[in-house]
């Protein structure tokens, strides 16, 4: 199976201490990286989980709190001083030109690459980044600040070729491509075999979705239909749900309750509140509404 | 002796690493604190040194490169989170304000104190903060922007009362806050015991300098004259003074030399290049030049 990685750089929310950083993570799609916010210590949490940030193709900002975006001068700076070459693609709400390109004009002005920004609207759900391998769409969020969720979804591969249907139908390796791509075979004796014989369907599709900060929104469930994983903001227990809702954030009931209207196959609990000692009252009452719940931590790997 | 400690946060040049943190540290005088420069993670490290940060007076920046400042904006949001009341006083050169308020305002605009930013001139040595235990000058160093460094001085505690003396003399209580001022004492019978037999003197003061980051500049030494302790850059071995000079930094025998000509009790090398595995190359070289000489390291304490 192709490669469908999540690497959680970070999950704590607003305040981090030595142990655990504010929100950042790495997608990796078939070798190629993307970026889910930025925080403080992000370029020293890549060089410690020792993945090939040169690889990063774009970075999605949720929103501009300072948890989620305080890494990103020093990453972009230090990507110059390493000498990258390629663009790198930054989406995220209004107020992204405004707050980083004079910091970027100002820190990386003697930058090797291009830094390109991009203003998206949270309001609506839209795909704002394709490629051979990937869409991702925005999931509107509702937080203090504008706010979007991202949905990572792989495309299909071809499908796979049956050796034996080859080998019996004599078919020349260089109509392998063809027959991948969806072509039937015509055998010298005019006979025509349907592709479906010749062939074996793709693994399923998988997709990941990265929905921090927000307050409980029902409606989200809708736009996550079916999502292999789903990455949820569990800031408080239900302890604490008047808080949740005064700040805008979520308990990790309501997580939960997405991910089981969603009919997700797995759920993750992040962005948690530095009150908590322990996380282990997030995961029982998660665990209670939706089965397949972990808690995330810096430097866990999560392989779809 | 009255308190007077270094606290060394971070002390790599331009990369930072998970092991060592870019420029940071914390002069802890007579229990007020002092923090110089503020790297990206310096919050984390303050935390992981347990550091009573609250007692943080002012921040003193020698240069607007973002391996100096990408720590500051995520550490003072995050004592607005924490309630600080206390103002807090940035010092740093020319573009202080127009590179950082606009920040300040956008990502601590709900903050909790005032935050006050003070542009200074970096080319004429001068004191710039002053209280009743320390002053703090002005260090013009050359670099690719505008820099300075800092030179803390300890002001003289009151001289220290002579127990003997003052049972001998009959001296009231109420007397010795006017005696450890200075005053003689007058014996009822009408004879003056001069001061100097009634105190001895307090302890010599101290004073610290922080010099990064800077090309060799032997002039520097004038302005350090019998400096307790001296941090001075090296980033480079010997070896590489020619790369020393073009990125207008020193090497550890320049750093040495600094010392020596300033006849300095103590030498911190610290700024050292990611590119040297081992720092012993440098401090070898500098110890040649001035014994006393150590090699920072993140997380290290300095009593003077």
């Amino acid at each position: 199976m192709e490669k469908f990685e999540i690497d959680i750089l970070g999950c704590g929310a607003a305040l981090p201490t030595p142990k655990r950083l504010s929100s950042a993570q790495i997608v990796n799609i078939r070798e190629k990286l993307f970026m889910l916010d930025c925080a403080e210590g992000t370029q020293m949490a890549l060089r410690k989980s020792h993945i090939a940030f040169s690889r990063l193709q774009a970075i999605f900002l949720t929103h501009l709190h300072g948890d989620h975006v305080f890494g990103l001068l020093g990453m972009l700076s230090t990507f110059g001083l390493l000498g990258r070459i390629q663009e790198l693609h930054i989406y995220g709400p209004t107020d992204l030109q405004r707050v980083f390109q004079p910091q970027i004009d100002y820190f990386c002005a003697d930058s090797t690459y291009k830094i390109i920004l991009h203003e998206i609207d949270t309001k609506t759900p839209q795909t704002i980044y394709e490629d051979r391998s990937v869409t991702v769409s925005t999931l509107p969020l509702k937080h203090r600040v504008p706010c979007c969720g991202y949905l990572f979804r792989e495309k299909p591969t071809a499908p796979h070729i049956r050796r034996d249907a080859i080998d019996a139908f004599l078919i020349p390796i260089s109509q392998i491509n063809n027959i991948k791509a969806g072509m039937d075979w015509t055998t010298p004796d005019g006979e025509i075999i349907p592709n479906h014989l010749l062939t074996t369907p793709p693994a399923p599709t998988r997709s990941y979705a990265y929905c921090t900060d927000t307050s409980y929104r029902p409606q989200l469930a809708n736009l996550l239909k079916g999502t292999t994983c789903i990455y949820h903001e569990a800031t408080f227990t239900t302890e604490h749900a008047l808080l949740a809702k005064k700040t805008h954030h979520s308990t990790a009931t309501q997580a939960a309750e997405i991910a089981r209207a969603a009919q997700a196959d797995r759920l993750i609990l992040g962005h948690f509140s530095s009150r908590y000692k322990s996380e282990d009252a997030l995961l029982k009452e998660a665990q209670q509404i939706f089965h397949n719940t972990v808690l995330a931590e810096d430097g866990m790997r999560i392989t779809l």
